[in-house]
């Protein structure tokens, strides 16, 4: 044998190694290519790089980012098994037709993807399992000490909440200038003292960032990400920066963190309080991130003294902070006909006991508040409050533990509502009994509020029931968390034109508590 | 002298006469020009006829129409006093190139002009009167008998409502086919046995129309006139049209009413009723009325079961069917928030004793939704229905006499608002208490709704209030219709970081009756 031929086969085994060490990547997990690229000037302007990620007719280009000390970076997620092979794109040679290819197995179990938008008004995951938002609030989370992070996480784990609200920018405050809880790395390069070089990001703050998003991913809670905020108090200047800085932060963001599945895009929190930026503005942004992230991740923005227009193509969902709207039975519902969206009422305000108004609820207030929200078919996303902490507000600045009523009355809430239609809950005659929700002819969830209702006649809107349907019904105290069957089966009977009855007449006995609910199963 | 001499002359003084006899037309009347044209064929169709009006540099170019026997017309509402001269353009030319002139003159006194949106939420003539819509419906008023159509007038103008709601094209009922009822006109030519030329408008149904529209101007009365409506139970064709015909026909009836400063367009009852026509029909039919209407008189549009997204640009203000939006606190200042333009609920359900369920509301309940409704800087529209009438639904299918509980409790309403803060009611603090309305700082009316309050300690949020402003206070009752003047003289003074106090710890002692309401005067 030649020299040649063990050249050839070498080749070949080796070729063999390379396939055979080919990365494995999950489904809707991300790989990730790193190569080394420009390091001189400042490679975070002008370096243009991308990869296009192919399978079969499935194609995808995600874009890259600079993360310091002369690495680019390309994250992908790939949303179907088999080969994907790639190749890069860059105004840099070195960055710029590099080839590749890696295979993307079947998700692990607790992996189904990111979530999207079902059915006009609800969510599921990529994989079809419903999800029904059950989010909180913990907007400082990630900029703790690490002891404090791994509090929350474990708190998360023993919630019943699956989304999390929190700051991609910290907001200004004097102890993350100095002393315990200075923070030693902020999204841009310079220092509180120095000031910022707006043009150059912190790769450093981002690494641990997305830490904490993978964290959120691996205990399965969606991480709502807040893109800007107003919390500056005209000190850092993160919240007045200009035009250009803002998209190219939004970029930024977006090519850094959207190849995580469980990734929700606030475009920001009270995003008017940002006094310089117009609606205009939020459009461009918006439309920023939309061409940005090649999954379409979900996009809302959260308001203060002016609500953005959530009926805009590239609102996914409303967003909303409207304290009102979750105080009566049928506010739901109309935001739901005029936007035809999803609805999350993302704060309504928070249990607790601080000063500000904001953040005094009682449990039985906030619990109620889920309640009619989402009896009038929308989601809620809850918050605990504070005072005497070494600073912020408690667990909605920095996560921690949380110690308050409500949360096991929302786990309750959220094991009826996953045990309920799985299409999720919709009211069932929003213009005339809005306490009313379910799917029609099939499961109703009758909540009765604040009203200390000793019996309820048995009475249904007429849509899709007809005579001779049959029912079994419970009685749920949605604050002592009970569930209590009621023997009698309910057969129903036209009353008049708009409803139905018990044909026996039945009534079912309440105690006379508020805060009651029924729930109606069909039979047969 | 000459024969020729005296012709000159009297050229001269015929030619004075003319100009001495020039048409006067008041200011935000309308002047009318016609012409005879071509008879042949189709006039409605293929002959283009517009008149440019000119005045200084101001210039208009309204749509002409064709009114039948050969004639044609034009109509312009001037909006400034002066000599206007006119100029007709058509691809015909016997109404091609016709000039003349008009002189407008001052309004009389009644007419304000037409109503426009004013501060974003509410509404003002155009010489700068403040118009506070207190409407009512009466959708088919204009087809019925002389007799019946006088009575409406006579009621209107003893009732507190300056707004209308009608119909431009009948509902279809068997009495308007035969019988003591019958229209012996409708909007097309043709008849119920024979049908109808869509092709072919019929000038004596839109004449007849217009002296109703005109009534209600000469009363005082905005007419909003409905263009389109879903009510003809498969009979006569007119809400299932094609997209050629609705055009047409849009442009007709806004080439005939644009003229009549009383004049609101509304796109449709119940739109989503008419099921062929898809919001972005809607969309093209707004664009129809915005580009043929040349004074942008307010358009909106009303919902059934799917609501038009109000938010975009050719709507001026919303047109809402949401009861559930009139029955608690804080839905209206949502609405205003969301919008950020004029919300009128314009069906709230209707006071009466019909079988439907829509047409029972009490009085005390009608009263108390436009209470709730203006309490949160929205308008309310009224309806009354009787069960017995020859046929429909009483006041707001057929006009003539108004017998029930509301309307003089809306008179009320409307004196108070009349005195109250020129510029209109706005909700205070529309996130934490709803239930005020007026100027910051300046006027404060505080509605207690439902609730059987007995006493109001003095607290009202902070918002532009000081330490030593004085005020004074009127108990109402907005049901028994009195106003009592509080002899005690208030001053304010801060109570925490949200609310102010009387400093001297005053209150105000209430009737432990539901419907109550304070009103708060600053006094210096």
């Amino acid at each position: 044998m030649t020299r040649q031929f063990w050249s050839v086969l070498l080749a070949f085994a080796l070729c063999s190694v390379v396939r055979a060490q080919d990365a494995q990547v999950e489904k809707w997990d991300y790989y990730e290519l790193s190569l080394p690229g420009p390091k001189a000037g400042n490679p975070f302007i002008g370096v243009e790089f991308s990869a296009v990620f192919t399978n079969g007719d499935q194609s995808f280009e995600p874009e890259g980012f600079y993360d310091g000390d002369g690495v680019f970076k390309v994250r992908f997620m790939p949303d179907r098994e088999g080969t994907w092979t790639y190749r890069t794109k860059s105004n840099r040679a070195a960055l710029d037709g590099k080839t590749g290819q890696f295979v993307c197995i079947a998700p692990s179990a607790g992996n189904h993807g990111p979530v999207r938008v079902r059915s006009m008004y609800h969510f599921e995951y990529a994989d079809g399992t419903p999800f029904w938002p059950f989010g909180t609030t913990i907007y400082e989370w990630p900029y703790q000490p690490e002891a404090r992070r791994r509090a929350t996480i474990e708190t998360m784990k023993q919630s019943p909440f699956n989304k999390a609200r929190f700051l991609v920018i910290p907001p200004w405050r004097q102890e993350y200038n100095e002393g315990p809880y200075a923070l030693d790395c902020f999204p841009f390069e310079g220092t509180p003292e120095q000031g910022w070089d707006f043009s150059r990001f912190n790769p450093v703050f981002f690494q641990r960032l997305e830490r904490c998003v993978a964290q959120m991913r691996d205990i399965g809670v969606e991480s709502d990400l807040i893109i800007f905020r107003p919390y500056d108090g005209g000190k850092w200047g993160f919240d007045t920066m200009d035009a250009e800085t803002n998209d190219r932060f939004a970029r930024y963001v977006v090519a850094r963190f959207a190849a995580f599945r469980n990734v929700w895009w606030s475009l920001a929190n009270e995003n008017s309080f940002i006094r310089h930026l117009t609606d205009a503005d939020w459009d461009r942004l918006f439309q920023i991130v939309q061409a940005s992230d090649p999954y379409g991740h979900l996009r809302s923005i959260h308001n203060a003294d002016r609500i953005y227009d959530h009926s805009k193509p590239w609102v996914t969902h409303v967003s909303l902070q409207y304290y009102m709207a979750v105080r009566y039975f049928g506010v739901s519902p109309l935001l739901r006909d005029i936007y035809r969206k999803p609805i999350i009422h993302d704060e309504i305000n928070y249990e607790g006991n601080i000063e500000s108004r904001w953040g005094q609820l009682s449990g039985a207030e906030m619990v109620y508040r889920f309640w009619i929200a989402m009896i009038g078919g929308a989601y809620v996303t809850h918050g605990e409050t504070n005072r005497g902490e070494p600073f912020g507000d408690g667990w909605i600045s920095t996560g921690g533990t949380l110690s308050r009523e409500s949360p096991a009355r929302i786990a309750f809430l959220r094991r009826i509502v996953e045990d309920g239609p799985q299409q999720g809950l919709d009211p069932i005659e929003q213009y005339w009994q809005p306490n009313i929700a379910g799917r029609r002819g099939q499961y109703y969830l009758i909540y009765f509020g604040k009203e200390p209702a000793t019996e309820w006649a048995f009475l249904l809107p007429d849509d899709d029931l007809k005579d001779g349907m049959r029912f079994r019904a419970d009685v749920i105290d949605t604050w002592n968390m009970t569930i209590e069957p009621v023997e009698q089966v309910f057969e129903v009977q036209r009353m008049d034109r708009y409803q139905f009855i018990d044909k026996n007449k039945g009534k079912i006995a309440l105690p006379g508590r508020p805060y009651m609910a029924l729930k109606l199963r069909r039979l047969d």
